[in-house]
Protein backbone atom coordinates (compact mmCIF):
# COMPACT_ATOMS: atom_id res chain seq x y z
CA UNK A 1 0.00 0.00 0.00
CA UNK A 2 1.17 3.69 -1.08
CA UNK A 3 0.77 4.78 2.37
CA UNK A 4 2.87 2.21 4.69
CA UNK A 5 5.35 4.38 3.34
CA UNK A 6 6.67 7.48 4.66
CA UNK A 7 7.05 8.94 1.10
CA UNK A 8 5.60 12.24 0.60
CA UNK A 9 4.41 12.88 -3.20
CA UNK A 10 4.38 16.17 -4.88
CA UNK A 11 2.91 17.69 -8.44
CA UNK A 12 3.48 21.54 -9.66
CA UNK A 13 0.83 22.03 -11.87
CA UNK A 14 0.11 18.56 -12.53
CA UNK A 15 3.51 17.52 -13.04
CA UNK A 16 5.75 14.76 -10.88
CA UNK A 17 8.44 16.98 -8.52
CA UNK A 18 11.08 14.37 -6.94
CA UNK A 19 10.63 14.44 -2.75
CA UNK A 20 12.94 17.51 -1.58
CA UNK A 21 13.53 18.47 -4.86
CA UNK A 22 12.80 22.37 -6.15
CA UNK A 23 9.64 22.93 -6.95
CA UNK A 24 8.77 26.62 -7.29
CA UNK A 25 11.22 29.66 -8.61
CA UNK A 26 12.45 32.24 -6.47
CA UNK A 27 9.61 34.56 -8.33
CA UNK A 28 6.70 33.10 -6.85
CA UNK A 29 4.31 35.54 -5.10
CA UNK A 30 3.42 32.82 -2.68
CA UNK A 31 6.90 32.08 -1.24
CA UNK A 32 7.69 36.33 -1.41
CA UNK A 33 4.52 37.41 -0.11
CA UNK A 34 2.01 34.62 1.27
CA UNK A 35 -0.05 35.61 -1.90
CA UNK A 36 -2.01 32.11 -2.05
CA UNK A 37 -4.11 29.95 -0.04
CA UNK A 38 -4.44 26.30 1.02
CA UNK A 39 -6.30 23.29 1.29
CA UNK A 40 -6.07 20.61 3.52
CA UNK A 41 -7.57 16.98 2.58
CA UNK A 42 -8.32 13.91 4.24
CA UNK A 43 -8.13 10.74 2.09
CA UNK A 44 -10.51 8.34 4.15
CA UNK A 45 -10.25 4.86 2.41
CA UNK A 46 -8.91 5.92 -0.66
CA UNK A 47 -11.33 9.06 -1.20
CA UNK A 48 -10.58 13.06 -0.75
CA UNK A 49 -13.31 13.63 1.86
CA UNK A 50 -15.84 16.70 1.94
CA UNK A 51 -13.88 17.50 -1.60
CA UNK A 52 -16.31 19.59 -3.42
CA UNK A 53 -16.48 21.55 0.10
CA UNK A 54 -12.61 22.19 -0.39
CA UNK A 55 -13.05 23.51 -3.61
CA UNK A 56 -15.72 25.92 -3.09
CA UNK A 57 -13.97 27.63 -0.31
CA UNK A 58 -10.81 27.45 -2.70
CA UNK A 59 -12.97 28.89 -5.27
CA UNK A 60 -13.67 31.75 -2.63
CA UNK A 61 -10.39 32.15 -1.39
CA UNK A 62 -9.20 32.48 -5.11
CA UNK A 63 -12.29 35.08 -5.12
CA UNK A 64 -11.27 36.86 -2.41
CA UNK A 65 -7.55 37.36 -3.35
CA UNK A 66 -8.99 38.77 -6.76
CA UNK A 67 -6.75 35.31 -8.47
CA UNK A 68 -8.32 33.70 -11.30
CA UNK A 69 -10.64 30.89 -10.93
CA UNK A 70 -9.69 27.23 -11.34
CA UNK A 71 -11.55 24.89 -13.58
CA UNK A 72 -13.16 22.68 -10.71
CA UNK A 73 -13.55 19.91 -12.71
CA UNK A 74 -9.89 19.81 -14.02
CA UNK A 75 -9.14 20.21 -10.31
CA UNK A 76 -11.03 17.50 -8.74
CA UNK A 77 -9.80 15.24 -11.32
CA UNK A 78 -6.20 16.55 -10.50
CA UNK A 79 -6.29 15.73 -7.02
CA UNK A 80 -8.06 12.00 -7.75
CA UNK A 81 -5.17 11.04 -9.65
CA UNK A 82 -2.88 12.16 -7.64
CA UNK A 83 -3.93 10.10 -4.49
CA UNK A 84 -4.57 7.39 -6.29
CA UNK A 85 -3.36 3.92 -4.29
CA UNK A 86 -3.50 5.92 -1.32
CA UNK A 87 -6.02 4.53 1.85
CA UNK A 88 -5.70 7.13 4.14
CA UNK A 89 -3.77 10.05 3.51
CA UNK A 90 -3.65 14.02 3.93
CA UNK A 91 -3.64 16.14 0.46
CA UNK A 92 -2.19 19.38 1.00
CA UNK A 93 -3.00 21.61 -2.03
CA UNK A 94 -1.25 24.88 -2.77
CA UNK A 95 -2.33 28.02 -4.75
CA UNK A 96 -0.39 30.73 -5.40
CA UNK A 97 -0.77 33.82 -7.49
CA UNK A 98 1.97 32.50 -9.68
CA UNK A 99 5.44 34.24 -10.62
CA UNK A 100 5.73 38.08 -10.26
CA UNK A 101 8.05 41.29 -10.72
CA UNK A 102 9.83 42.78 -8.01
CA UNK A 103 7.12 44.00 -5.95
CA UNK A 104 3.57 43.99 -4.22
CA UNK A 105 1.35 44.48 -7.08
CA UNK A 106 -0.05 41.79 -9.08
CA UNK A 107 0.33 41.44 -12.17
CA UNK A 108 -2.87 42.25 -14.50
CA UNK A 109 -2.88 38.52 -15.82
CA UNK A 110 -1.76 36.36 -13.27
CA UNK A 111 -1.03 32.67 -13.74
CA UNK A 112 -1.92 30.96 -10.77
CA UNK A 113 0.72 27.97 -9.49
CA UNK A 114 -0.51 24.13 -8.21
CA UNK A 115 1.70 22.53 -5.50
CA UNK A 116 -0.41 19.51 -4.76
CA UNK A 117 1.42 17.31 -2.16
CA UNK A 118 -0.04 13.52 -0.79
CA UNK A 119 1.71 12.07 2.30
CA UNK A 120 0.58 9.61 5.06
CA UNK A 121 -1.37 10.45 7.79
CA UNK A 122 -1.57 8.54 11.19
CA UNK A 123 -5.28 8.04 12.52
CA UNK A 124 -6.46 8.73 15.63
CA UNK A 125 -9.99 10.64 14.78
CA UNK A 126 -12.05 10.65 17.53
CA UNK A 127 -9.67 10.15 20.13
CA UNK A 128 -9.76 12.75 23.63
CA UNK A 129 -6.97 15.84 23.28
CA UNK A 130 -5.54 17.77 26.26
CA UNK A 131 -5.62 21.75 24.94
CA UNK A 132 -3.36 24.71 26.24
CA UNK A 133 -4.43 28.66 25.86
CA UNK A 134 -1.88 30.32 23.67
CA UNK A 135 -0.38 33.59 24.41
CA UNK A 136 0.06 34.91 20.52
CA UNK A 137 -2.93 36.60 19.50
CA UNK A 138 -4.83 36.48 16.31
CA UNK A 139 -5.20 39.92 14.48
CA UNK A 140 -8.42 41.07 13.33
CA UNK A 141 -8.70 42.20 9.36
CA UNK A 142 -12.14 41.04 7.67
CA UNK A 143 -10.72 41.33 4.63
CA UNK A 144 -8.45 38.00 5.12
CA UNK A 145 -11.23 36.54 7.83
CA UNK A 146 -12.41 33.11 6.83
CA UNK A 147 -10.11 31.68 3.88
CA UNK A 148 -7.67 29.76 4.49
CA UNK A 149 -4.94 32.10 2.93
CA UNK A 150 -0.89 31.53 3.05
CA UNK A 151 -0.38 34.69 5.34
CA UNK A 152 0.17 31.61 8.52
CA UNK A 153 3.26 33.49 11.24
CA UNK A 154 0.42 34.17 13.76
CA UNK A 155 -0.46 30.52 13.77
CA UNK A 156 3.35 29.27 13.61
CA UNK A 157 3.85 31.29 16.29
CA UNK A 158 1.14 29.78 18.46
CA UNK A 159 2.13 26.48 17.89
CA UNK A 160 5.84 27.35 18.56
CA UNK A 161 4.87 27.72 22.03
CA UNK A 162 4.65 24.36 23.53
CA UNK A 163 6.68 20.63 22.81
CA UNK A 164 4.51 19.16 25.44
CA UNK A 165 4.02 16.30 22.84
CA UNK A 166 0.66 15.17 25.21
CA UNK A 167 -0.90 18.73 24.33
CA UNK A 168 -2.27 18.10 21.01
CA UNK A 169 -3.33 21.77 20.28
CA UNK A 170 -3.28 25.11 21.22
CA UNK A 171 -6.31 27.52 21.58
CA UNK A 172 -6.11 31.38 20.50
CA UNK A 173 -7.68 34.84 21.40
CA UNK A 174 -7.67 37.64 18.97
CA UNK A 175 -5.81 40.81 20.01
CA UNK A 176 -9.38 41.74 21.68
CA UNK A 177 -9.77 38.88 23.89
CA UNK A 178 -12.21 37.01 22.10
CA UNK A 179 -11.75 32.93 21.61
CA UNK A 180 -11.47 32.32 18.02
CA UNK A 181 -9.86 29.16 17.36
CA UNK A 182 -7.19 26.85 17.90
CA UNK A 183 -3.63 27.11 15.88
CA UNK A 184 -5.10 24.83 13.29
CA UNK A 185 -8.76 23.75 14.05
CA UNK A 186 -12.19 25.49 14.93
CA UNK A 187 -13.57 25.86 18.38
CA UNK A 188 -17.14 24.29 20.01
CA UNK A 189 -18.14 24.56 23.23
CA UNK A 190 -21.97 23.28 24.42
CA UNK A 191 -23.26 25.47 27.04
CA UNK A 192 -26.60 25.62 28.25
CA UNK A 193 -27.46 22.55 25.83
CA UNK A 194 -26.55 25.28 22.91
CA UNK A 195 -23.70 24.09 20.61
CA UNK A 196 -21.88 27.57 20.55
CA UNK A 197 -18.37 28.46 18.00
CA UNK A 198 -17.03 31.83 17.32
CA UNK A 199 -17.36 33.91 13.79
CA UNK A 200 -14.68 34.09 11.37
CA UNK A 201 -15.77 37.34 10.74
CA UNK A 202 -12.48 39.12 11.65
CA UNK A 203 -9.71 36.07 12.02
CA UNK A 204 -9.87 32.30 11.85
CA UNK A 205 -10.77 30.20 9.32
CA UNK A 206 -14.38 28.83 7.79
CA UNK A 207 -13.15 25.39 7.97
CA UNK A 208 -14.71 22.15 5.99
CA UNK A 209 -15.42 20.49 9.16
CA UNK A 210 -16.62 23.15 10.93
CA UNK A 211 -19.30 23.31 8.36
CA UNK A 212 -20.28 19.73 8.51
CA UNK A 213 -20.31 20.02 12.33
CA UNK A 214 -22.89 22.66 11.88
CA UNK A 215 -24.98 21.23 9.51
CA UNK A 216 -25.03 17.90 11.65
CA UNK A 217 -26.33 19.73 14.44
CA UNK A 218 -29.08 21.27 12.99
CA UNK A 219 -30.05 17.37 11.65
CA UNK A 220 -29.83 16.03 15.13
CA UNK A 221 -31.94 18.92 16.47
CA UNK A 222 -28.79 20.72 18.47
CA UNK A 223 -29.53 24.62 18.84
CA UNK A 224 -26.44 26.33 17.30
CA UNK A 225 -25.39 29.52 18.03
CA UNK A 226 -22.37 31.26 15.89
CA UNK A 227 -20.78 34.08 17.86
CA UNK A 228 -18.77 35.58 20.47
CA UNK A 229 -17.20 33.53 23.04
CA UNK A 230 -14.97 34.61 25.60
CA UNK A 231 -12.64 32.48 27.35
CA UNK A 232 -14.51 32.42 30.44
CA UNK A 233 -17.37 30.50 28.18
CA UNK A 234 -15.09 28.05 27.42
CA UNK A 235 -13.49 27.05 30.40
CA UNK A 236 -17.21 26.68 31.76
CA UNK A 237 -18.41 24.81 29.29
CA UNK A 238 -20.02 22.05 29.74
CA UNK A 239 -18.70 20.09 26.80
CA UNK A 240 -16.00 21.35 24.35
CA UNK A 241 -14.29 19.86 20.86
CA UNK A 242 -12.08 20.99 18.42
CA UNK A 243 -12.62 19.89 14.70
CA UNK A 244 -10.46 20.30 11.59
CA UNK A 245 -10.45 18.17 7.90
CA UNK A 246 -7.63 16.19 8.88
CA UNK A 247 -8.46 15.19 12.77
CA UNK A 248 -12.32 15.24 11.84
CA UNK A 249 -13.91 15.62 15.96
CA UNK A 250 -11.85 15.79 18.27
CA UNK A 251 -13.15 16.08 22.42
CA UNK A 252 -11.11 18.25 24.60
CA UNK A 253 -10.55 16.10 27.79
CA UNK A 254 -8.20 19.08 29.29
CA UNK A 255 -7.12 22.76 29.15
CA UNK A 256 -4.82 23.34 32.23
CA UNK A 257 -6.53 22.32 35.22
CA UNK A 258 -9.65 21.65 33.59
CA UNK A 259 -11.12 18.10 32.92
CA UNK A 260 -14.23 17.00 30.61
CA UNK A 261 -15.45 13.36 30.57
CA UNK A 262 -16.59 12.79 26.77
CA UNK A 263 -19.70 14.74 26.67
CA UNK A 264 -23.26 13.72 25.08
CA UNK A 265 -23.79 15.65 22.45
CA UNK A 266 -19.92 15.40 21.10
CA UNK A 267 -20.81 11.94 20.83
CA UNK A 268 -23.82 12.40 19.02
CA UNK A 269 -22.31 13.99 16.60
CA UNK A 270 -19.26 12.44 16.01
CA UNK A 271 -22.03 9.72 15.50
CA UNK A 272 -23.78 11.71 13.25
CA UNK A 273 -20.62 12.81 10.96
CA UNK A 274 -19.51 9.33 11.06
CA UNK A 275 -22.65 8.14 9.70
CA UNK A 276 -22.82 10.00 6.36
CA UNK B 1 27.65 46.63 -17.40
CA UNK B 2 25.14 43.58 -15.49
CA UNK B 3 22.70 46.07 -14.59
CA UNK B 4 22.24 47.23 -18.01
CA UNK B 5 20.42 44.04 -18.84
CA UNK B 6 17.45 42.82 -17.36
CA UNK B 7 18.73 39.96 -16.57
CA UNK B 8 17.75 38.86 -12.30
CA UNK B 9 20.45 36.72 -10.82
CA UNK B 10 19.66 34.27 -7.66
CA UNK B 11 20.84 32.50 -5.57
CA UNK B 12 19.67 29.77 -3.05
CA UNK B 13 22.12 29.64 0.22
CA UNK B 14 24.88 31.13 -1.92
CA UNK B 15 24.48 29.20 -4.67
CA UNK B 16 23.55 30.78 -7.82
CA UNK B 17 19.85 28.73 -9.67
CA UNK B 18 19.27 29.85 -12.76
CA UNK B 19 17.00 32.57 -13.91
CA UNK B 20 13.04 31.35 -12.90
CA UNK B 21 14.07 27.65 -12.35
CA UNK B 22 12.58 26.20 -9.32
CA UNK B 23 14.51 27.43 -6.24
CA UNK B 24 13.07 25.99 -3.60
CA UNK B 25 11.17 22.42 -2.74
CA UNK B 26 7.15 22.28 -1.71
CA UNK B 27 8.33 21.69 2.21
CA UNK B 28 9.77 25.76 2.36
CA UNK B 29 7.80 27.01 5.23
CA UNK B 30 8.03 30.18 3.41
CA UNK B 31 5.78 28.78 0.63
CA UNK B 32 3.64 26.53 3.11
CA UNK B 33 2.86 29.96 5.22
CA UNK B 34 4.83 32.82 4.78
CA UNK B 35 7.28 32.08 7.81
CA UNK B 36 10.44 33.78 7.03
CA UNK B 37 11.28 37.58 6.45
CA UNK B 38 12.75 39.37 3.97
CA UNK B 39 15.20 42.78 3.44
CA UNK B 40 15.16 45.19 0.17
CA UNK B 41 18.30 46.76 -0.49
CA UNK B 42 19.42 49.44 -2.88
CA UNK B 43 22.34 49.13 -4.45
CA UNK B 44 24.02 52.52 -5.52
CA UNK B 45 27.40 52.73 -7.18
CA UNK B 46 28.20 49.38 -6.84
CA UNK B 47 27.88 49.11 -3.00
CA UNK B 48 25.12 48.21 -0.64
CA UNK B 49 23.40 51.13 0.93
CA UNK B 50 22.49 50.65 4.82
CA UNK B 51 23.46 47.22 4.41
CA UNK B 52 24.26 47.35 8.39
CA UNK B 53 20.72 48.61 8.97
CA UNK B 54 19.57 45.93 6.75
CA UNK B 55 21.50 42.80 8.94
CA UNK B 56 20.50 44.52 11.99
CA UNK B 57 16.71 44.62 10.79
CA UNK B 58 17.23 40.82 9.40
CA UNK B 59 18.42 39.87 12.89
CA UNK B 60 15.45 41.58 15.06
CA UNK B 61 13.06 39.69 12.58
CA UNK B 62 14.99 36.33 13.50
CA UNK B 63 14.66 36.37 16.77
CA UNK B 64 11.18 37.38 16.49
CA UNK B 65 10.13 34.68 15.04
CA UNK B 66 12.49 32.30 17.00
CA UNK B 67 14.26 31.51 14.00
CA UNK B 68 18.23 30.94 14.28
CA UNK B 69 20.50 33.82 14.46
CA UNK B 70 22.22 33.91 10.72
CA UNK B 71 26.26 35.00 10.95
CA UNK B 72 26.25 38.41 9.73
CA UNK B 73 29.77 39.05 8.18
CA UNK B 74 29.06 35.59 6.08
CA UNK B 75 25.63 36.98 4.96
CA UNK B 76 27.19 40.81 4.54
CA UNK B 77 30.35 38.74 2.47
CA UNK B 78 27.48 36.54 0.80
CA UNK B 79 25.87 39.75 -0.41
CA UNK B 80 28.63 41.72 -1.48
CA UNK B 81 29.54 39.02 -3.38
CA UNK B 82 25.86 38.95 -5.65
CA UNK B 83 25.93 42.46 -6.30
CA UNK B 84 29.63 42.28 -7.86
CA UNK B 85 29.22 44.18 -11.42
CA UNK B 86 26.20 45.69 -9.75
CA UNK B 87 26.30 49.51 -10.18
CA UNK B 88 22.60 50.45 -9.59
CA UNK B 89 20.08 47.47 -8.76
CA UNK B 90 17.55 45.95 -6.25
CA UNK B 91 18.66 43.06 -4.03
CA UNK B 92 16.11 41.00 -2.33
CA UNK B 93 16.90 38.65 0.83
CA UNK B 94 14.40 36.33 1.59
CA UNK B 95 15.04 34.24 4.62
CA UNK B 96 12.82 31.49 5.16
CA UNK B 97 12.55 29.03 8.25
CA UNK B 98 13.52 26.39 5.91
CA UNK B 99 12.03 23.05 5.49
CA UNK B 100 9.29 20.94 7.72
CA UNK B 101 7.02 18.71 8.08
CA UNK B 102 3.02 19.26 7.25
CA UNK B 103 1.58 21.56 10.30
CA UNK B 104 2.14 24.57 11.45
CA UNK B 105 4.72 23.46 14.28
CA UNK B 106 8.11 24.67 13.49
CA UNK B 107 11.31 22.02 13.68
CA UNK B 108 13.18 22.84 17.22
CA UNK B 109 16.12 22.85 15.13
CA UNK B 110 15.00 24.68 11.50
CA UNK B 111 17.80 25.14 9.11
CA UNK B 112 16.96 28.64 7.48
CA UNK B 113 16.89 28.73 3.72
CA UNK B 114 18.27 32.36 2.28
CA UNK B 115 16.94 33.55 -1.36
CA UNK B 116 18.84 36.40 -2.75
CA UNK B 117 18.07 38.28 -6.08
CA UNK B 118 20.29 40.89 -7.75
CA UNK B 119 17.82 43.11 -10.36
CA UNK B 120 17.96 45.99 -12.44
CA UNK B 121 16.39 49.19 -10.71
CA UNK B 122 15.34 52.14 -12.88
CA UNK B 123 16.70 55.50 -11.26
CA UNK B 124 14.03 58.31 -9.63
CA UNK B 125 14.84 59.14 -6.41
CA UNK B 126 13.70 62.61 -5.06
CA UNK B 127 11.15 62.96 -7.38
CA UNK B 128 7.59 64.07 -6.48
CA UNK B 129 4.85 61.16 -6.45
CA UNK B 130 1.34 61.20 -6.78
CA UNK B 131 -0.47 58.89 -4.05
CA UNK B 132 -4.19 57.93 -3.10
CA UNK B 133 -5.59 56.43 -0.07
CA UNK B 134 -6.72 52.52 -0.33
CA UNK B 135 -9.35 50.91 0.98
CA UNK B 136 -7.90 47.21 2.38
CA UNK B 137 -6.63 48.25 5.96
CA UNK B 138 -4.01 47.14 8.32
CA UNK B 139 -5.14 44.80 10.88
CA UNK B 140 -3.28 45.27 14.75
CA UNK B 141 -0.88 42.68 15.76
CA UNK B 142 1.87 43.84 18.15
CA UNK B 143 3.44 40.24 17.83
CA UNK B 144 3.89 41.21 13.79
CA UNK B 145 4.58 44.74 14.41
CA UNK B 146 7.48 46.30 12.80
CA UNK B 147 9.55 43.39 11.22
CA UNK B 148 9.70 42.89 7.72
CA UNK B 149 8.28 39.07 7.85
CA UNK B 150 6.79 37.56 4.50
CA UNK B 151 2.89 37.49 5.63
CA UNK B 152 2.34 40.63 3.43
CA UNK B 153 -1.28 39.89 1.69
CA UNK B 154 -2.91 43.07 3.20
CA UNK B 155 0.03 45.02 0.87
CA UNK B 156 -0.62 42.91 -2.21
CA UNK B 157 -4.54 43.40 -1.71
CA UNK B 158 -4.28 47.25 -0.99
CA UNK B 159 -1.51 47.20 -4.35
CA UNK B 160 -4.16 45.97 -6.30
CA UNK B 161 -6.61 48.41 -5.71
CA UNK B 162 -5.15 50.77 -8.70
CA UNK B 163 -3.76 50.54 -12.11
CA UNK B 164 -3.45 53.98 -12.82
CA UNK B 165 0.65 54.29 -13.37
CA UNK B 166 0.66 58.16 -12.29
CA UNK B 167 -0.28 56.84 -8.77
CA UNK B 168 2.87 55.80 -7.27
CA UNK B 169 1.59 54.31 -3.71
CA UNK B 170 -0.92 54.34 -1.76
CA UNK B 171 -1.61 55.18 1.41
CA UNK B 172 -2.89 52.65 4.14
CA UNK B 173 -4.97 53.02 7.59
CA UNK B 174 -5.31 50.13 10.17
CA UNK B 175 -8.35 48.57 10.88
CA UNK B 176 -9.22 51.53 12.99
CA UNK B 177 -8.87 54.28 10.84
CA UNK B 178 -5.21 55.35 12.28
CA UNK B 179 -2.71 55.97 9.25
CA UNK B 180 -0.03 53.83 9.29
CA UNK B 181 2.10 54.11 5.68
CA UNK B 182 2.14 53.48 2.37
CA UNK B 183 1.83 49.91 0.48
CA UNK B 184 5.54 49.75 0.49
CA UNK B 185 6.60 52.36 2.54
CA UNK B 186 6.70 55.06 5.35
CA UNK B 187 4.86 58.33 5.59
CA UNK B 188 6.12 61.20 6.75
CA UNK B 189 4.34 64.50 7.09
CA UNK B 190 5.42 68.02 8.37
CA UNK B 191 2.65 69.43 10.65
CA UNK B 192 3.39 73.10 12.10
CA UNK B 193 6.94 72.25 11.59
CA UNK B 194 6.71 69.04 13.39
CA UNK B 195 7.88 66.18 11.17
CA UNK B 196 5.43 63.16 12.43
CA UNK B 197 5.45 59.74 11.28
CA UNK B 198 3.37 57.08 12.72
CA UNK B 199 4.85 54.41 15.25
CA UNK B 200 4.89 50.78 14.11
CA UNK B 201 4.47 48.98 17.37
CA UNK B 202 0.80 47.75 16.45
CA UNK B 203 1.53 47.52 12.34
CA UNK B 204 3.72 48.19 9.96
CA UNK B 205 7.65 47.98 9.33
CA UNK B 206 10.21 49.73 11.01
CA UNK B 207 11.86 50.95 7.51
CA UNK B 208 15.58 51.18 7.05
CA UNK B 209 15.11 54.75 5.44
CA UNK B 210 12.42 55.84 8.31
CA UNK B 211 15.29 55.24 10.37
CA UNK B 212 17.73 57.28 8.50
CA UNK B 213 15.12 59.96 7.89
CA UNK B 214 14.49 60.66 11.61
CA UNK B 215 18.37 60.55 12.30
CA UNK B 216 18.68 63.05 9.49
CA UNK B 217 16.00 65.42 11.26
CA UNK B 218 17.65 65.23 14.30
CA UNK B 219 21.15 66.36 12.99
CA UNK B 220 19.25 69.55 10.98
CA UNK B 221 17.24 70.29 14.35
CA UNK B 222 14.08 69.31 13.06
CA UNK B 223 12.05 68.14 15.77
CA UNK B 224 10.22 64.47 15.49
CA UNK B 225 6.72 62.90 16.58
CA UNK B 226 6.37 59.79 16.78
CA UNK B 227 2.69 59.03 16.99
CA UNK B 228 -0.95 58.92 15.56
CA UNK B 229 -1.87 60.03 12.46
CA UNK B 230 -5.32 60.89 11.46
CA UNK B 231 -6.25 60.93 7.69
CA UNK B 232 -7.16 64.32 8.16
CA UNK B 233 -3.95 64.98 9.68
CA UNK B 234 -2.50 64.02 6.53
CA UNK B 235 -4.44 65.70 4.23
CA UNK B 236 -3.85 68.97 6.03
CA UNK B 237 -0.11 68.65 6.42
CA UNK B 238 2.28 71.38 5.29
CA UNK B 239 4.16 68.90 3.71
CA UNK B 240 4.28 65.27 3.02
CA UNK B 241 6.71 62.62 1.94
CA UNK B 242 7.03 58.62 1.82
CA UNK B 243 10.04 56.72 1.78
CA UNK B 244 11.87 53.02 1.39
CA UNK B 245 15.23 51.69 0.61
CA UNK B 246 14.78 51.63 -2.68
CA UNK B 247 12.96 54.52 -3.72
CA UNK B 248 15.10 56.84 -0.66
CA UNK B 249 12.98 59.61 0.02
CA UNK B 250 9.76 60.82 -2.02
CA UNK B 251 7.98 64.20 -1.56
CA UNK B 252 3.87 63.76 -2.09
CA UNK B 253 2.92 66.49 -4.50
CA UNK B 254 -0.81 65.13 -4.76
CA UNK B 255 -2.99 63.03 -2.78
CA UNK B 256 -7.02 63.04 -4.37
CA UNK B 257 -7.95 66.56 -5.04
CA UNK B 258 -5.00 67.87 -3.09
CA UNK B 259 -1.23 69.05 -4.25
CA UNK B 260 1.88 70.24 -2.25
CA UNK B 261 4.86 72.10 -3.55
CA UNK B 262 8.08 70.73 -2.84
CA UNK B 263 8.36 71.43 0.37
CA UNK B 264 11.31 73.10 2.66
CA UNK B 265 11.84 70.34 5.33
CA UNK B 266 11.63 67.66 2.89
CA UNK B 267 14.49 69.56 0.56
CA UNK B 268 16.22 69.78 3.56
CA UNK B 269 15.92 66.38 4.56
CA UNK B 270 17.18 64.99 0.89
CA UNK B 271 20.02 67.05 1.35
CA UNK B 272 21.14 65.55 4.09
CA UNK B 273 20.83 62.19 3.56
CA UNK B 274 22.66 62.85 -0.05
CA UNK B 275 25.33 64.11 1.89
CA UNK B 276 25.94 61.39 4.43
Amino acid sequence: MSDASDRTTTYVNGEPVADGAPAVPASDRGLNYGDGIFETMCIVRGRVRYLADHLARLRLGLARLHMPAIDQDGLALEVGRAVEGWQNAVAKLIVTRGDGPRGYRPAVASSPRRILTVAPQPPGAGQGIAVRWCTTRLGRNPVLAGIKHLNRLEQVLARAEWQDPDLAEGLMLDTEGSVVCGTSSNLFAVIDGVLCTPDVALCGVAGVMRKQIIAAARRIGLETSIGPLARADVESADELFLSNAVMALRPVTRLGPITWPHGERTRALVHEIAAE
